[in-house]
């Protein structure tokens, strides 16, 4: 039988050939954390690979996605389907090993990781869809919610700023079925972030206070390389359940060769044919490159333990299934079939028509909250939040419950100021599944979460991102709370869905698309200050998810276009109101999501925006450069390309040349 | 004489006042923390208020922005340049008083805050140039720099991810001179952050023990309205030089309100009429709206001493520069005058010219850090550094030595895996004067420091911001790592000068902009992967620093223009090469920097890019949509508008369109 050294050996000498093979990749992490893996996986995960979604799986996070090899060896060696050809393919074209392990390519990785510090994030949220579906599905003897989230992370992911964000929210919270691993090895990509000699390092941390700090259950100095102690921390971690815990492994970096281990030069770059020779003989490792002897195979195949694991919560399920009919059907709709309500089509648009019917003047910040009230208690999966502007934002719907409340079966977090922190576990939430996660913050701090909102995009998952105060309509608070660039620049997200609304009509259709949406996010950007209902025909009602729509049309062929978003949509129609009397023809589009719009098919977009109506002007309260693209080079485009300033809003869109007067003026000049 | 809670309130009473009458802002921070306000600037801030910019003054820096009225109070009390007719337009258009406090707009403010945790990762900043600063020009008996950087910050920056970075870093580098101020008032917008009854809220940190964590020196506790407790905190935080201190005050939001005190009702909405009139009884404050008695006022003037300090001062700096003629004369150079060396234009040049001469293919990343190496002997004031990554993004040149090497006199800042951080301490470094500061990361990861780079354009400070692995070029790595939108996304910040250079020539002439810009930030962006040198007139190089220049032109009229930018220019130049060979008048024009040739007068930019050739195609492995302003309605984009994948370079450019046949077959589309 293999030792436990032979079999972590295995992902030392997968994650080493592989990137060797590659001449690419970083074998340094997988090396020194094999051990703590294998002793993870072989004596405690709870899974399946013959079934990557069963639902009650315990979810494995490597926050430190560099290190890619280590997971994609773990899946090969349990069994996943990924044979030793793709591990063979390791960061090439269209493989299913990319150099950082993608969401969506490879069967078991549960989320793409990379970006330091989202993987824990990411897990965050993961722990919080557990004890929250756990609240609200599981009744008494019938756990069928009850899995745990483990996370490997190094130095780097705790060094960013969004670890602090995700892991004091972790130590609020409480929670107790998040399991950490720190891979202390004293080396990041500058050196040894402690300092060497006289010299201060970079990172001087002391992590387990740190972490007590934030609540955490702390296992501290814990040697890495010991599957005994490593095992003897996850069994004390898991015994700890009003608590995350942190087990802190002090590791070797590119664990078993003798010249290269311990240091920078084994972390980012292949060691090189000659020093895998030699880590081959230092490790007692004489088989071929991606040769795995069947005894080793045999002790990791996880196929078997899984196939059992699931069976026995088939057996729960049906049990609660006997119990609580309903329940058990909500699960399967919203866990296991990731379905919207049957009735929702239905309700949905009358919703829709009734904020149609009643026409009100509102902020679509205020639109938005109405919309809540109205596709709340239709969507138990919804989970809202806020990063602690809950009553700007206007996220709180009358529904909603605290996920912190005894018993744990809310609807809603308490994000506190952390925007990136939020938007990551947003995600966590989404990939766990059973949850419609949206999160707001105003659309200025959707800057500290940028890189959270192209995670979403790039991972294909539907994350709602609420954005409210959209333009200098903001007013008082100045510069730096006033969007110029924010939405310009989200819409360049690629597969991002943004939504601009310009009353609580559109606002409504924004929310259902954003809802109805499965391969990628939403952002839905709304006013502070209140934006006048727009009347529309039925078939512009329905023609808002496209999109972009004729909201007002000329008697005839039109001489120009005005083309408009958000609040400066009623400029717009305003301007063609004054330039009809002037007996102009001029056709008012709005373009609530540019990027919607840019789906449609081109007979669709020809017939709003015909080619030979080349006299277009544009009007967005907002940077320009990329509005180009529609007003086409005889057009204008009427925006904001500086900052704005501190004074109430009103007075700001004058000083800034939002008047229907100048609007008129620049349709005007390209009549 | 007026006692020291008299002196408080002065600035409660202004405060509330402000607030009141603009009807909009946050009266809350100020009233909290009026009292520790008074202790610091009336017994310990070394300024001067009729000299602004005193090289040796304490700086103060209020992180919670929000919180303007109480810097607003203090400037006015202490005698700056700011009238009670300006307290009286807070918020208004054009005032000196907009709704958080502006670099630039007011004297005093030495930093714009409100985006929450960056006003603490400034102060960083601030703190590590004095630190600096002083090792590389004090001298035995002369210490000319010598001083403190104090900072305020509520819990949100606390809970903000930056706060980590920042606070982390300062404790590694033992920035002694940093004096941190919590109040921790236990509410932020939400409510109260630490929960109530039995649910848990959402910032439970132990403050004190994460800055322990951090290698700070803690001061917990301090009763906020106590003005003894306070002046003996802040005397134990400087005799304690070897590391960072943090003062824990515990204090009541809103401070005199007898009803909303305590509450977050005060926090960032004016108290009311009624309540004011309440406050003023309960303040013992009888005194009408913006009206200071001349005894307290007299109690808060701090011209005399200023005065008196920087003439002491003056007299030590003439001392220091009889002594040491040489170094006072560059510390003028720098410091004082914020000049670049008097033969900076002479030797750049010529690095220039030789660097031409040279005509190397070289990664633009390579060609950056040859520029550092001719630059850097030039310019003792530059201070480098990357977040981890100084290997690849090749920003270490032969003159650097870490900033924490003994005597503290370094250029070279080991900033750790912290992008956002790194890059608001930069704006604290440019902000303190005396530096040049530079620092780097890979281009993705500009996102997770995305507002600090808005912050530098909005308060238009000359920080300049490295990235290097600007696209799909950057191979193995990813989608993950991959930019597609990121230079898109940077050219629209209002007044970022985005530089991505083609060549090591435009590599070098961008880095002389960057160098010279006085009123904004400058982005450089460069490749992974080698680029060739393309050959240019003496005309052609002065033109690069025009943003936008004719790099190959047809004979007579162009039929066509090829634009593009960075590693796509070498296809440009290639397809144009194609097409002349079948006859075609093709003209290639390099765009290294949008942003600068927009800043062009019109005839410039006609004669580069004529209105009358429409037949234009733009090259750029990016997102597109911003481009059509250059390819106009008649052209066509070859751009990159999806998320890349993981593979070689070379076989990415292939795979996603980048190569010379479809750069020729889109020209031929348009002809």
């Amino acid at each position: 039988m293999p030792s436990r050294r032979d079999l972590a050996n295995a992902i030392r000498a997968l994650s080493m050939d592989a990137v060797q093979k590659a001449n690419s990749g970083h074998p340094g992490a997988p090396m020194g954390m094999a051990d703590i893996a294998e002793v993870l996986w072989n004596d405690f995960l709870q899974h399946n690979p013959s079934n990557p979604k069963w639902p009650n799986r315990d979810r494995f996070i490597l926050s430190n996605g560099h290190g890619s090899m280590l997971i994609y060896s773990l899946l090969h060696l349990a069994g996943y389907n990924l044979a030793v050809e793709e591990l063979k393919q390791f960061r090439q074209l269209h493989s299913q090993t990319p150099g950082h392990p993608e969401y969506g390519y490879t069967d078991g990785v549960e989320t793409t990781t990379g970006p330091l510090g989202q993987g824990i994030t990411n897990a965050v949220g993961f722990a919080l869809a557990e004890r929250t579906l756990a609240g609200q599905f599981n009744r008494p003897g019938h756990d069928i919610v009850d899995h745990h989230t483990y996370v490997f992370l190094g130095d780097g992911c705790l060094m960013e700023g969004i670890s602090h964000e995700a892991c004091s929210l972790a130590g609020s919270m409480k929670l107790g079925k998040l399991i950490a691993f720190y891979d202390d090895n004293n080396i990041s990509i500058d050196g040894e972030v402690r300092g060497h000699g006289n010299v201060t390092g970079w990172f001087l941390d002391d992590t387990p206070k740190r972490f007590e700090a934030y609540g955490w259950h702390v296992i501290p100095k814990v040697d890495g390389h010991d599957a005994d102690a490593v095992k003897a921390a996850i069994e004390a971690a898991k015994k700890v359940t009003d608590r995350p815990t942190i087990i802190c492994c002090q590791t070797t970096i590119g664990f078993g060769s003798p010249n290269k281990q311990g240091k920078e030069e084994c972390h980012g770059a292949a060691l090189g044919e000659a020093e895998i020779a030699l880590t081959r003989e230092n490790l007692g490792w004489p088989h071929a490159p991606f040769e795995i002897p069947a005894d080793i195979k045999a002790g990791w195949d996880a196929n078997a333990k899984g196939a059992k694991l699931e069976s026995a919560w088939n057996d729960k399920f049906a049990a609660y299934k006997a119990a609580h009919p309903e329940l058990a059907a909500e699960f399967e709709r919203r866990v296991i079939k990731n379905e919207l309500p049957a009735d929702w089509a239905e309700k949905s648009n009358a919703f829709i028509a009734a904020v149609n019917e009643k026409g009100e003047t509102i902020a679509s910040r205020k639109a938005s909250q109405n919309t809540l009230n109205g596709f709340g208690p239709l969507l138990p999966e919804l989970l809202g939040g806020s990063a602690d502007l809950a009553g700007s934002n206007l996220t709180l719907w009358s529904g909603c419950k605290d996920v912190n409340q005894p018993g744990f079966d809310g609807n809603y977090i308490y994000y506190g100021v952390r925007e990136f922190g939020m938007s990551a576990i947003m995600n966590g939430l989404t990939l766990h599944g059973g949850f419609k996660p949206y999160g707001a913050t105003f659309l200025m701090f959707s800057e500290y979460a940028r890189n959270a909102l192209r995670m979403a995009a790039l991972m294909k998952i539907p994350t709602i991102f609420v954005y409210t105060h959209d333009s200098i309509g903001l007013g008082e608070d100045g510069p730096t709370h006033q969007p110029v660039e924010q939405t310009a620049t989200l819409r360049m997200i690629p597969n991002m869905h943004v939504w601009r609304p310009a009353d609580a009509v559109e606002s409504a259709v924004s929310w259902k698309a954003a809802i109805e949406r499965q391969d990628g996010p939403s952002t839905l950007i709304f006013s502070r200050q209140n934006l006048p209902h727009t009347v529309r025909t039925q078939a512009q009602i329905d023609a808002i998810s496209k999109g972009g729509y004729i909201l007002k049309d000329s008697d005839g062929a039109p001489e120009a276009i005005i083309i408009a978003t958000g609040s400066e949509v009623e400029l717009a129609i305003k301007a063609a109101d004054a330039l009809s009397a002037k007996g102009k023809k001029i056709r008012v589009v709005s373009l609530p999501s540019t990027n919607v719009f840019e789906a449609q098919d081109q007979a669709y977009k020809d017939s709003v925006l015909p080619p030979s109506v080349t006299k277009r002007v544009v009007v967005e309260a907002g940077v320009t450069d990329s509005w180009w693209k529609y007003a086409g080079s005889a057009g204008r485009v009427v925006g904001l390309d500086r900052f704005g300033e501190s004074a109430p809003a009103g007075q700001l869109f004058k000083e800034f040349g939002f008047t229907v007067d100048n609007v008129v003026a620049n349709v005007e000049a390209v009549l």
